[in-house]
């Protein structure tokens, strides 16, 4: 095979030293994988930092590139520009599974949520696994969700694992890439990193470095959808969050995207600088943030990530055979014969 | 007590026969109630209209007031303007529960889905009843929303029941309200419908028909949430249909809302006319639509609906303890006192 | 006549001192009114603060309800979240006008603008006064905006001047209003006010204080606009500002608005705290803001400086006759008649 | 030099007869440049097709990429869904002097506009050339607006004229670009085209097919702008242009843009089909729409035209200097320098 992840590079910008959004301290990212026959799905969780982050939220922020897809949890990130749980990835119709799964596991280690203080906003995202997995039968249940949780940890694997099991990218195999950038601000080093799950595009649009891959001319629709969260240490207002979050559509119409109609694309962007306390002290607090004359850096950085982690879910993807003996090939694989 | 519903005018727009969201031709109500000392709470369904919504979907939009909620399936109403199942109404904790209820209503009568089409994208929303209600221990069933959707009919109660049953109101007890418009457009009779759950407001700033009610100064903050729901069956496309949720402010703004932070006010609005088939033929549809010209009605009914529908649900509503021997009295018995 | 706006209160908040907008410390307000047969128009200049607004940004926030209008700088407001010129309210027409006074005003200013720095973003929002002015003539000239900003101070009139003089509002004549609140948090005292330009509504429809005040069911199309721009010195983030903008629409429709069609009505909202520098230092800053559970206060006095604003505006109006005889009348005098 | 234009292909769909946004049937293009020493500027007039825009106005949607700008018009096509007016082009600084060319304009062609129907809308967008312009001193006039309005032709130039003659795009000298691609719908042939004025990005960050052109790393910072307008005769909804206008970022993406804090990018695209009379009849209205289902091919189009419109601006542009001798190289000549 002729392209080596290794010998590829996205851009300009250093990546950390595992090219993992967990190269932002405190990201911790787990797996659950259901490979069974028919079954090929399961969860992915990421943990944004140390501690509860109930009680100290995290400013956060949405961008839905193109909003056909069924999260749940955004509308509060964009209200409140903060997030207070883990994140879940997983197949469409687990999404109530793994809301079940993650309020469980916030519910038994906060005992004021829904009696002395308010509720809980639980993030779940999703895209559709069904061409390899037997969405309909709703085989992840809310244990598999606290696992993956439970499985997190500051490196994991990519490609075929997790949420990204069942999931085909420019009709090759996908799932979970990630990427990381570093860069210096005020002398002190920081971070920006992304973890994808790939399920969109069509095989004749894949870009990789420039190059398209396939020959084959537009292949077939471009349903499917792409889950993209970015974390940094930057201290990121909300607002400037967001404006970050925007600029992922870049890596990924890097890759050959043009954002299909059924292409469901949210972007979840948070900062581990600055953390909000909860309480309902409600006087002045402090923080602090980067001037906005500093945002091009970032801006640059969510672009390579972005584009880095799209291809990285391809190259560690592995061939699946799933329902109905559907199989989707691994890029790697799909090289090697050329 | 002196104020009876029916001596009371909301505008100057003539209701439909049942002053309900449901003389929109085709809407549909059904409530499950679950009233068993701590537990108090239930589920509301909205069907909103004949056939399926999926095959067949509906002309929507969606406008969060303030997006301090948890709801599912807004973000796609968002990105194409249809709504393609019923609307389920319940308590936060309970989305994920009602999904799994929707996603199998929804997965039973429709093959297709996840299989030989897409996925689909099930609509919930919730508020807060944690005062009278164990939220904590989620006592919603999917089977509850499976209920809620066959006991759905064109006549339905109001006040402390289905979603309604453990929510409060400007420190009454409040619930599901609901009222009705209609207009003549073109020498058509047309109708616009709203169904409410109300959760918010603190008693002192409650104000019906211009008056306030209660010489309490403030009460406590604005937790809580509303849900509104409105239906139509003038021809709108989605952009109009937004213009119109927008107006649903207007309304709780004259029953003394200063829309609290606390306070998770979201609107779907839907019409039952122009419906757009699912299937993938990809060519040109024809539609017929309001000028823009004409939307003021609209407007008028949309924010004369939610204000009536808001002091319905309190009116209809009746004293629920639960909970702690938490109390929510009923503003009727409240008034009575006076 | 009855009402007396001494004797009117508008919730239950204590306003600042002069009751005006300029309560905010720093807040200028000034107006040039052009008043000559057909020529009923003018220009109002809100200055936010001390110093340069470029130079030393204010925190600011835009909130559309109903976009039918023609402002300027809008755009970039919402995108960085920042005020960096006065702010011009006048007739449709003189948009362009208004933006070149400005613009001249602030080059005269800042000779790095446009040559060693960027540009800038004048702020100009406008309503329809061609009921009673010469809208077509375009009589404000650039000159008129900076005698404007020239002309403002911390006292200033409301009602039939500045950018007031031609407008109407629920069929009175309306103009400029103001109100402002005053809160302690953390044991100092901050202020809101609020600055109106009204122009909206149809007589039937107005409120005051509860009561209908025209026995017209309903009067002519809600045509016109409403420029609402909202000042504080409260510590807040453009997002918190954005939310305490969305608020106004309360205080709208608490006098009677179901929000027209063609009214055009346009949220501005700043804070003189936390002001950042436009210098390319593009490091770390720091600031403080208030923390989210405080937001409801700011909400309130929002909410009632807007109802108060619209109407103070119609109170301290005067009748006005302008192009081919359209006289609109004060309320005073409308009232009086009763 | 190695790469030629007509070598050249953006994608997989083919272009138009003249591979401009005026293969849209009806829609006219007209500069007015102005070169002379330290004035490097002009006005670029977009006339989206026959008749008055305003009695039968064009479908329209906006989506801003980045808000850092000061175009007027757009708040009210996002509101409305309508373009009522022509769209003109020129610097920042000329807003307003175009603005009141274009009230100018359709005043004296509009008598009712102002009198005895409402205002109207005109939309002016902008990008900075204040690198090769003195744009401090304002020399594009209101009579420059009307000019570049009665030049509009159905074929033009591209390249250093117009508004775009003081634009740079990726350190070359930028401008105007435009592109066009055809497609197949219902056998029927329909057009995508785009028009852009281009005035961003770093030498170091410009791709080209794949290619990286220049070996800087990174050049200076990513200011200036980029306007994007998109014409086509499909017969879509504004819901359906705004999804199709979010596309546009895939092409700037695709010639290496990340989005620079200072670049203001702005979409605007409108359909020649559906054309919605003036006229206060308020009452039902058809019109014909894509189905949803289709709309990939159009996703697909946008994103080629604009990639392909960027580099058709810098083919087509010739070597400039300004103010202070400033001077931007066409592409042409760095290419065939090395």
């Amino acid at each position: 095979m002729g392209i080596q992840k290794s010998s590829m590079n996205f851009g300009i910008m250093a990546p950390g030293p595992k090219n993992l959004i967990s190269d932002v301290p405190g990201v911790k990212v787990g797996h659950v994988t259901l490979a069974d026959g028919p079954i090929q799905t399961g969860v992915t969780a990421i943990i944004p930092g140390s501690g509860s982050a109930f009680r100290d939220k995290f400013p956060a922020a949405v961008h839905v590139i193109n909003g056909f897809g069924k999260s749940i949890g955004l509308m509060q990130i964009q209200e409140l520009g903060t997030l207070e749980t883990p994140i879940l990835l997983t197949n469409t119709f687990s999404v109530g599974a793994c809301f079940e799964g993650l309020l469980t596991y916030m519910l038994d280690s906060h005992p004021e949520i829904g009696t002395t203080t308010g509720t809980v906003n639980p993030v779940v995202t999703e895209c559709n696994d069904s061409y390899l997995n037997d969405i309909r039968s709703r085989h992840v249940r809310p244990q598999d969700a606290l696992q993956a949780l439970q499985n997190a940890a500051s490196t994991f694997e990519e490609g075929s694992v997790g949420a990204g099991r069942g999931m085909r990218c420019y009709g090759y195999k996908g799932g979970i890439g990630s990427a990381s950038r570093t860069m210096m601000i005020d002398d002190t080093s920081y971070t920006v990193g992304a973890l994808l799950l790939t399920n969109f595009g069509a095989k004749g649009d894949l870009i990789i470095q420039g190059k398209h891959i396939s020959e084959e001319l537009e292949g077939e629709a471009d349903k499917g959808s792409c889950i993209i969260v970015l974390a940094t240490d930057v201290p990121l207002s909300c607002q400037q969050l967001s404006r970050c979050a925007r600029r992922a559509q870049n890596g990924l119409a890097r890759t050959g995207s043009f954002t299909g109609n059924g292409s469901g694309e949210v972007v979840i962007m948070f900062s581990t600088a600055n953390r909000i306390p909860h309480s309902s002290h409600s006087g002045i607090c402090s923080g602090h943030y980067l001037h906005e004359t500093g945002m091009d850096v970032l801006f640059r950085a969510v672009t390579e990530c972005v584009e880095e982690g799209v291809i990285s879910s391809l190259f560690h993807a592995t061939t699946v055979t799933g329902i109905d003996g559907h199989t989707a090939r691994a890029l790697r694989s799909g090289l090697s014969e050329r």
